[in-house]
């Protein structure tokens, strides 16, 4: 089996931008249209940039509804994770009655979690799907780290064709020791996607097969032009690139990429303020005019 | 205002026993009864230890219903946490419709939490409370890490009675400065509850003023004797007592106490076998084995 076009390139992973009374549907049909139009890949709604983990059933299966609508002929990814088993098979199970493409699941935890309680979650799930999965490793969120050993195991499971890894280091040749080591334990059909914004033109030099990008939710249009030039070996243009972007993954860096999403969305008036769910705050006034000063010095237009 | 007597002494943390099909009420129902019947100083359901993070509204709201018609006159306090605000607000309304006597609350993270966040949720649950709320530390499951200053600022909250801590130190004299370092910043009405088995007696004797445990929601006996020799301040008895249980609190520092408690439940023909909610998975063969051997070293019968 070859890899799957869907799971190489950019995937861009809009915000599910909520309101008091739920999800601000007219500001995600424009996220999800925005992204689409500008030719990505594919869409990941609900990851943890779409705030998956805290929507209830219903809100999830009306996202997906929504995106499928906006995202044309681009495929449509949705997370799935959740607490415990039974809620992961029922979103499982409303995204693909939506038409998902594909399906995105991160081992939340709360009770910290062994090797084989999450492998036997992907063994549960799997077994369960009748679309494409994506394995998605987000230590800081879930709390869970995966060794090349449970990725490798994870990976032979049926439907799995993709892995989302944490950023890279920033050294080519490390970057590249790290990408081939975990390459070496997976079927030749599981591509790797590289996260952490800033370390994506890192990711896809060192033999990344995708990029699962946040920012690319919200500026879609530089994020592909980075992914094309290193896709196409271009190696000084996509660092080039990247640089171009360097305040906005410093500001990353330094208050996480989930509360900078929302800011620069909201500085570009694409969604309203107060969009993320209580208790997580947005930034203070210093963070939104830390973004400010970033998005005019890379000529962003607010 | 004074401490209130329903957070001072032992309260007990039922186990919440799962089936496929949702919650084991004939299980729960023998639970609460046995510890209420015991004489406990009140009975918490839907701690970490009765699985609240993974159940849903309608479950959680109906283990609360099944725990106050087993209780009789002992105090039921309830676990409203939730990775969002408004599920946290909806959980309370439905304890207090119930009859709980307090709730408690963990800050539950997916996303990491700062204090301001960790405050501002707090902030928003206590204005709309009618009883009294307790403070539930656990980095464990949570991944908060409270400092002494933000238990001091959140303990100015309406409604806010008591603080259930992680295990003290086991040094006696390190016990003390941990339990007057965080008592110092606190208002007089708040009390202290240790968590962590284990340190139970450790945590009394160094002052704090309840035990929240795990394993009286099992065994309630042998946990009332620790509690009343060391709020009597007789330390030796106190000491001596806990000493009996070591092989279990060695156990629950090898395999965690959730997992120890669901295996000792089933050891002694609690509740049945598959109790946990997966992806949690009970403790292996091997686990199962040491659990029993422990119970017949400590003569507890099967």
């Amino acid at each position: 089996m070859k890899p799957s076009t869907m799971f190489t390139g950019l995937s861009a992973f809009p915000l599910t931008p909520l309101t008091d009374a739920g999800i601000d549907e007219p500001a995600f049909e424009r996220l999800v249209a925005r992204v689409a139009a500008a030719g990505v890949d594919s869409i990941c709604v609900l990851g943890s940039t779409g705030s998956y983990a805290y929507l209830d059933r219903a809100e999830r299966a009306r996202a997906v509804e929504l995106a499928m609508a906006g995202a044309g002929n681009v495929p449509v990814l949705a997370g799935v994770g959740a607490l415990r088993t039974r809620d992961v098979l029922r979103h499982v199970e409303d995204a693909q009655e939506c038409g998902a493409s594909g399906v995105l699941l991160a081992p939340m935890s709360y009770q910290p979690l062994g090797d084989d309680e999450v492998f036997g979650l992907y063994e549960d799930v799997t077994a369960n799907l009748s679309v494409p999965l994506v394995v998605y490793d987000n230590p800081t969120t879930t709390r869970v780290v995966f060794s090349d050993e449970l990725h490798a195991r994870i990976a032979q499971l049926p439907g799995v064709l993709s892995i989302k890894i944490p950023p890279v280091p920033a050294d080519p040749e490390q970057a590249k020791v790290r990408v081939s080591s975990l390459r070496a334990g997976l079927p030749g059909h599981v591509t790797i996607g590289v996260s952490g914004d800033g370390a994506a033109a890192a990711g896809l030099l060192a033999g990344c097969d995708a990029w699962y990008s946040v920012i690319a939710g919200i500026l879609p249009e530089p994020c592909l032009a980075i992914t094309r030039a290193a896709t196409a070996g271009n190696a000084d243009l996509a660092r080039s690139l990247s640089m171009d972007l360097e305040p906005l993954w410093q500001l990353m860096a330094r208050f996480g990429s989930y509360r900078v999403a929302s800011a620069v969305a909201e500085d570009l008036g694409l969604v309203s303020a107060g969009n993320l769910p209580a208790p997580v705050q947005g930034l203070d006034g210093n963070g939104r005019a830390a973004v400010a000063r970033a998005l005019e010095e890379m000529k962003i237009p607010g």
